[in-house]
Formats: structure tokens, sequence, C-alpha cells
């Protein structure tokens, strides 16, 4: 199996566009302390010329052409594209507006549960993906159904979260299909992939201890952490995000985990982990965790 | 006044993630001798400290963190910016997307035609920047009625163009509000904005005459460029862009046009001119006209 992590910042990046505090300010002074990451994105193959989007972050036009094996190649005709698919956990802005991107009457696949397929449709933008025929091909999944993906089986499951803000009143909702887990297996090798973690359940527990490696969602440090610098902003749980530190945060649940590489992705841009020289960061590495950067690639 | 390009590519930018033209692949893996650009961007500002965004394309992200005089400062706070506000020309993708990376709970004034903003509200996603109370103002404008943008005056004006596909169908269209262009003055100076020409009017000819600087739909070289590329696409013409070459393109009637520097932008990874050594480009140059190019300044 290949797999790269092509971003590994939540929503908005490392820096955010309209932030200055310190970590972002570092960033954009001293790269070389606190790096850059893009938002959080991820491509899975099985042969290294097939590959597959685990979700399509905002800053997915960058991500493609800084990476070779994503982009198209003359010999195949003057418009092609290595990208085979698209597999979606959730609704998320910052985990779906990229489909927006991939225009330009391109046929595209897009695996995901029916739930978050019609809140996409929905929204009159995906028009733009059906400007041809046979443009735009929709796979319903649903939690538990294994399906393949030029020879890496995937397997979703369900997690506890709901529909973004944006879609809170999305009529005739299915439990479970709101957000996705992902299991990546080949015969030698399973990766579990979750970016948003809204609760640590025992189905949960099992997934990780059977993988060969983990990606965790790694969005916070504390539960009030966004709450702190911005008045009116949601907790960390209330928008279906474990926290890392704490007794219920993610290095106390899973540290009974002990097979699997750990890597934290989807770090927002308030996360004192992002400073490698923090208490934070320290802390993490002192319990066995990573964190996952852009340009990762599983070895 | 300061003006600035942040991009200067049509929809997909240079080189666009599936296409593996000659153009794109030499910006690949000759970016000396075809610049890379970015999507089609530009900012205007009275002081050089408040900023006006001109639309919001989908590579905003990039385009702010890589211009300084865009990014928040820590002695104004944790989260600040000094753009104060965007406005919109259109409706279509590439103008707008953009604006959902300014999500972030960070207050927002949208200058648009009513047409254009009932357009972008029946996109449930919009609802993500109205999350916190007074996050988004929405001012009207219209056609002829100018306005303040902190001491540059902004004068928009209607053009034929229609709404985007994905907004064919919307009800109660207004004429004349779902495409315009933009004239920018103040005491000393007139900058005329028109990413997108569908057709070239009298009115049109009289502003541009009058303007020192002029920035004109580049998108296509001929009528039949995007066709020839991938069957089934639509003609220049027929999604509102007047070619540049040709008896009937803009190099010909705009050869009347002495008095501003004349330039292309909104330049699509299918024409010529991106090459700097080819006859299209040295045609270009030869009548008179430059290419606008990312980081480009009013000087």
């Amino acid at each position: 199996m290949f797999l790269k992590l092509l971003g590994t910042a939540a929503g908005g990046g490392v820096p955010q566009w309209n932030c200055a505090c310190t970590l972002c300010s570092v960033s954009r002074i001293d790269p070389q302390r606190i790096g850059p990451r893009l938002q959080t994105q991820a491509a899975v193959s099985a042969d290294n010329k097939r590959w597959f989007l685990i979700n399509a972050s905002p800053d997915l036009r960058l991500q493609i052409e800084s990476n070779p094996q994503l982009c198209p190649v003359p010999h195949l005709g003057q418009r092609n594209t290595p990208i085979a698919g698209i597999v979606l956990t959730s609704a998320d802005l910052d985990q779906v507006l990229g489909l927006l991107l991939l225009r330009e009457f391109q046929p595209l696949t897009i695996y995901a549960t029916s739930l978050i397929r019609r809140v996409l449709q929905a929204n009159s933008f995906f028009d733009m993906l059906t400007r041809v025929s046979n443009q735009l091909t929709w796979v319903d999944i649903s939690p538990e159904k294994p399906f393949s993906l030029d020879g890496v089986t995937c397997t979703p499951f369900a997690l506890a979260g709901s529909l973004p803000h944006y879609a809170k009143d999305f009529p005739s909702q299915t439990p479970g299909e709101a957000s996705l887990g992902l299991i990546f297996d080949t015969p030698d090798t399973r990766i579990a992939y979750t970016p948003s973690v809204p609760e640590i359940t025992p189905q949960l527990l099992k997934f990780y201890e059977t993988s060969d490696v983990i990606f965790v969602d790694g969005t916070f440090w504390t539960n009030s952490e966004l709450t702190r610098t911005h008045a009116g902003t949601p907790l960390a749980r209330a928008i279906g995000h474990v926290p890392i530190s704490g007794d219920d945060g993610t290095i106390a649940l899973l540290s009974g985990i002990t097979r699997p590489r750990k890597y934290y992705t989807h770090i927002n841009n308030t996360n004192p982990i992002l400073d490698p020289q923090s208490p934070e960061a320290e802390f993490v590495r002192k319990h066995g965790w990573e964190l996952g950067h852009d340009g990762w690639q599983l070895s």
C-alpha cells in the first residue's frame, strides 16, 4: 500500500488567514520552527499509479501540483489524471470544497454515504461537476461495507459526528452516515484513518489495536482552546473532536494501544503541539505519538 | 491607488490539475519559460492598509499568505485582517469559492448585486459565514451606482454575461446583475477591471478610453480553443468571453484604445499567449498589449 499525507492542518491551515496568534505568526516569520501546513488531505494507492484521494481539501490544487504522482502525463493525452476517485468521510467544507476544484469536465468517481451525497447535491455549485455526460459518478458507501479501491480494501465505519453547521437542518438524516472513519487493508498492511474522532468507542479501539499505522484527530489540545481565541466559538467536543490532553483526551484513552505507529493529523492552528519546542509537543512525543506532516509517506 | 494582481489565470489555473497539454506540461517542468499562474484575483487599496479583494478565487488562501500586506499582524490582536471587504463581479465559482475560505468566524463585508447575493445564499455552504452574529454583511451594489472602498471610488457597470451554469435556472433574474465590470477611481488614477468581457460595447470602449490602465478578458485566443481540447465543451463566446484574436477579437476591436496601458488577465491554460516565445505572444506585444502577471502592482 502507498499512502501519502498531502495536508495535516485542520480547516484554515497553518498559518490561518486571519490569525496572528503566536503559532501562526511564528509560522509566517520562522517556518523552519513552525512549519506551514496545508489543510488535511491524504491519498492512497495499491500500485503507485492509480490514486484515490481521501477527502478533498480546499488546498487540493496546490496539493496535486506539488505531488508529481498526482499530475497528468502527456503520453496519456491532453487531459488525464492519475486520480481514480475520491472517498469522503464527512460533508465538512474543509474535506469537500476541493471537489469543486476538480471541474474542467473531467470524469470523477466519488465514494460517499447517500446522506453526504445528498447534502452536497443540495448545493447547486455541484452542478458544475455534471456539465458533460458521465462526468460524475457517485458510489454510495455504508458503514461496515468494505469496497475496493483498485487493490486497497476500504472499510468505512460510523462515527458519532453529526452533519456540519451548514447542513444541520438537512431532512431525513440516516444515523451513522454523517461521519466516517476508514480502514485501509492490503494483505500485509492495515491503516486506520480518523482525522475527526468525536468519541473513543470500543469498536474504534479494536480497529486501532489491529492496525499498523493509525491517524487520529489532533485538532485540539484542550476542549476550550478555540473558545479562548474567539468568544462565541464552540467547544472542541461540541464540534466532534476529542482533544488530545487530559484524562479524557486521546493520549490517555489510547494509552493501551501499543501495536501501531500513532500519528496525529488535522491539527488546528490553535494547537500548541505545532511548536516542536513546546512542552505539549514534548508530552506527545514522550507518550509515543508522532505528528503527521505534509509529505509524509508510508514507508 | 494601490492595486495588485494576485492571480491572472482563468479557472483551473496554470497548470491545470488534469491537463497535460504542451503549455501545462512545460509550466510543470520549465516554470521559467511558462510561469505558473494562480486563478484570477486582484486587490485594491487607497492607503496600502485597508485592502479590498476583487472577487475571491479558490487560490485565495495561498494568495493571502504570499502577500504580507494581506496578512494579520500581532499588535492588532489574535484575530485580525487588513481585508476590509470583497467586491464580486459575478457568481462564477472561480471568482467566489474563496469566500468559503474566509470562514473562521471573521466579520466580512461583501459587495455584490442582489442577484449574485441570492445565488450564493441559495447554497447552504454560505451558512458557514453566518455562525456568529455580525459575521457577514452584504452590501447590495448596482450598475452605474458608485460606492466608496475607503477612498477608492468603485463604479460597477453591467456586462451582457449570464449567470454560470450552476445557476442557470435561478428564478427572478434581474437584467444587468449577473456580470459586472468595475471602474476604480482616485483623483489621479482610473483603472478598468474586466476579467470577463462577453462583448465590446460603446460604453465599454468609453470606459477603456478614459482609463490609465485596463485589465481585459484574456481567457481564450480563439473561439473554439476549449472545444478542441475536450469534445462537448462550449465555445468561448458561449460562456461570455470575447477571444483575443481575429477581426472580432479584443486586439482588433480595441485597436483604437490608445490612452491606457492594456493588460490581459484571466488567461486560460489553453491560451498560447502563455508561452512568451509563441507567435501569439509576440503578436500581442506587437499590438501594444501586456500580460498581467501574478504579483503585478500598480506603480
